[in-house]
């Protein structure tokens, strides 16, 4: 078997075979298949797709490329929940204890912010204390004995996904459907959970731009899932706003915190009680309607709050930070940015909102950079809310003074203001299943 | 500038500028962009296509990628003539010197054979003593005093298609009509000559498969030639069957020297006078008609094989092989190929053909091989030729007798014999100039 013949078979639409897609991810995590045989294939792949069973092939050769997490010494369906990724998003840091509370294990691996993206390991990291580099067997006593856990990736995960997504993202080829789908389900199959639930984002904030694009990509990789045996559904959410009021690492535990009181903004409760539905749903604990009560009501009785300070105590967490989110402390640069004139909030340009965050300090542009927990953004207003001359549309807070006006300037341009309201955008279009696409606005 | 942008620009379909040609040209070149971008930037290529302004200016970037030849201090016009590559074509041995001898000078940079084509240096080099290595200044000379050289590529020609070819080559982006174009142009316009005629094989034996495709090619590059001042032309002929009936270096300058005394084949005759008639005319000799009887006549009066024996001793060879080609003797192993039936040549599968000279050792498989200047075919009998069982189809030469069985077999697969005599094809489809595609056929 020859590479070359392989690029041949895709570059002229002819579906590969099982035993071409493993001689690919085979020889290309060896070093015997070289980068530019392996870019030509993107390309091709970019242009011509793959099927279903290429895509689900592909994602288990890329899956079972490196160290496969077997969590079967921990009693009990174990859930995980995957995010692609957008601005403001401290879902897993709720939704995660709401789930574990019920008693569905989760047990979450999770990466770092890069660009205008946060990452959940950055927030948890704001609590003085809290571990996110636990050790394999700790990782698993924790999810045994608490119920969830969220740690940075243990051992060698997916290493075909590491040098293919470098490589993409270098030649213009991340952009394919198929390749995002694999790409991301290997990973969540070499992590190791039973049931899958995806959260895809949509609109300026996320990858996705349109909820048509989310829905297809969501369909893609629920495939895949039945595919592999792993079931699979996925929510598509709104990302043409931020997530919540808060922008930022401490910032967004604080609003995490204030979410599982209860407290929290009405757009990041529901999609939290959405993902926590989804998730016990694939676990078996009951219908969707009843998993969302069941939800809400570990809101309501605190019982998701204490597993949260449960969880962050055992991964070496000062609890007394979720008991009393004011020990934070914010920075000590602050900028109040106030409306000139008086309208609505028409259009958020999201990314633009997360790059602003960035550049106060919350954010990082390459891997190497340092974050300030205590950066970011809190916005008093976002699309649809009405404001008059001299409101408050948010705060800005930075270690460094220096960085207030760039970040004030992004952020103005990244919001469009205007007179007339804008039409309601949803927050939660659909449900996608293996039986289906459900429509949810 | 970024590479990246410059793949996802025409991975999207948008026509790029000149200085992002220039920037992956010169990048490329000098090691700044990597094999994998590149051959992302191929793959979209592929799909994408260029503009013939993209497609002239990446010529010209190749050409001035390394050495120009400057043949300025050679008086006079001087032509080039391109060969796309074909099984048994050795025109150029026949052609350069009909030109010369009407004094047209001819700079003739060749290559060496490979797969199933052949290379007119190996063919030269059958003669005893001739050298394809000469140091420009004696090529020069050579041009000069006789009016035709053929030598090998001197100096460091375009290597920028020297390093995107091999890469190519590899990933499966050779077959794209702007790439293939500009890499033949760019070569074609670092050696240095005036005009060029191009001979666009289209058939079997070729690349092109289909006159269509040859004329589209044709078109590109006299298009490249247009825009960069040289002015160019293309014949697309036929090789959907070997030119001539000798296939191997030693057979073909045979067949050559025959041609030249007017005793060649039709095919080869008629294809060698169009080829010099298109060069003279570029030339401003006369018009079409007019050259062609020149050229004839060059071949009835013995000026042609004069000025064919007068290059082979200028480059060393020993011109008694021109006049006696006997003294070539053949291979010890011979293999009569005869017919067990009766009928017609309706079909060759040229390539085909070409592989089982090369298995006889006329060819080579890898650059570093080896060849043997007395093995090869001569063909009894082409498409379209009646025989009766027991009439020799063809005759095989090699050094050794273990080749002649794997051969023959070869060669009778490629040949297709039937009761039915075939629909007659044209030998020269059309001549493509800038003002537009001439029918011959």
């Amino acid at each position: 078997m020859r590479m070359y013949d392989i690029i041949e078979a895709k570059r002229d639409g002819r579906e590969l075979t099982d035993e071409e897609i493993d001689f690919f991810v085979k020889g290309y995590v060896e070093g015997s298949i070289p980068d530019y045989q392996a870019a030509a294939f993107c390309m091709a792949i970019y242009y011509r797709g793959m099927s279903e069973r290429e895509t689900a092939r592909l994602t288990l050769d890329m899956a079972h490329s490196g160290d496969m997490v077997d969590l079967s010494s921990i009693p009990g369906v174990k859930v995980d929940k995957h995010s692609t990724g957008g601005v403001g998003d401290k879902t897993t840091l709720i939704v995660a204890p709401i789930v574990a509370s019920l008693g569905v294990r989760v047990a979450k691996m999770s990466g770092r912010g890069l660009g205008h993206t946060g990452g959940t390991l950055d927030k948890l990291e704001s609590i003085p204390g809290f571990q996110t580099a636990i050790d394999e067997s700790r990782f698993f006593d924790i999810v045994s004995t608490v119920g969830c856990a969220v740690a940075g990736q243990t051992g060698n995960l997916v290493p075909a996904d590491k040098k293919l997504y470098a490589l993409r993202d270098v030649t213009a080829t991340v952009d394919s459907l198929p390749l995002i789908a694999s790409s991301i389900m290997s990973k969540k199959i070499a992590a190791g959970s039973d049931k899958i639930l995806l959260d895809v984002k949509c609109g300026s904030g996320a990858f996705m731009k349109t909820p048509k694009d989310a829905v297809a990509l969501a369909q893609v990789m629920v495939r895949i899932g039945e595919n592999v045996g792993r079931t699979t559904a996925a929510l598509i959410t709104n990302m043409d706003r931020p997530l919540g009021h808060c922008i930022g690492n401490a910032l967004e535990v604080q609003e995490a915190v204030r979410t599982l009181q209860g407290e929290g903004p009405d757009d990041l409760t529901d999609v939290c009680v959405e993902l926590a539905a989804g998730m016990l749903e694939l676990a078996g604990v009951g219908d969707v309607s009843a998993c969302r009560s069941a939800a809400r009501e570990q809101i309501a009785n605190g019982k998701g709050l204490d597993k949260f300070a449960e969880m962050v105590a055992a991964q070496g967490g000062d609890a007394r930070y979720v008991r009393d989110p004011k020990l934070f402390g914010t920075d000590s640069c602050v900028r109040e940015v106030r409306a000139t004139s008086s309208g609505w909030v028409r259009r958020m340009d999201t990314e633009r909102v997360g790059i602003a965050s960035a550049v106060l300090g919350a954010g990082r542009e390459r891997k190497e950079d340092s974050i300030d927990p205590l950066a970011g953004i809190v916005l008093e207003r976002k699309t649809g809310d009405e404001f008059i001359e001299g409101d408050l549309l948010a705060t800005l807070y930075s270690a460094e003074e220096s960085r207030l006006d760039d970040a004030e300037k992004i952020l103005r341009d990244a919001v469009e203001l205007g007179d007339e309201r804008p039409d309601p955008e949803p927050l939660i279009y659909a449900r996608v299943t293996r039986d289906g696409v459900e429509r949810l606005s």
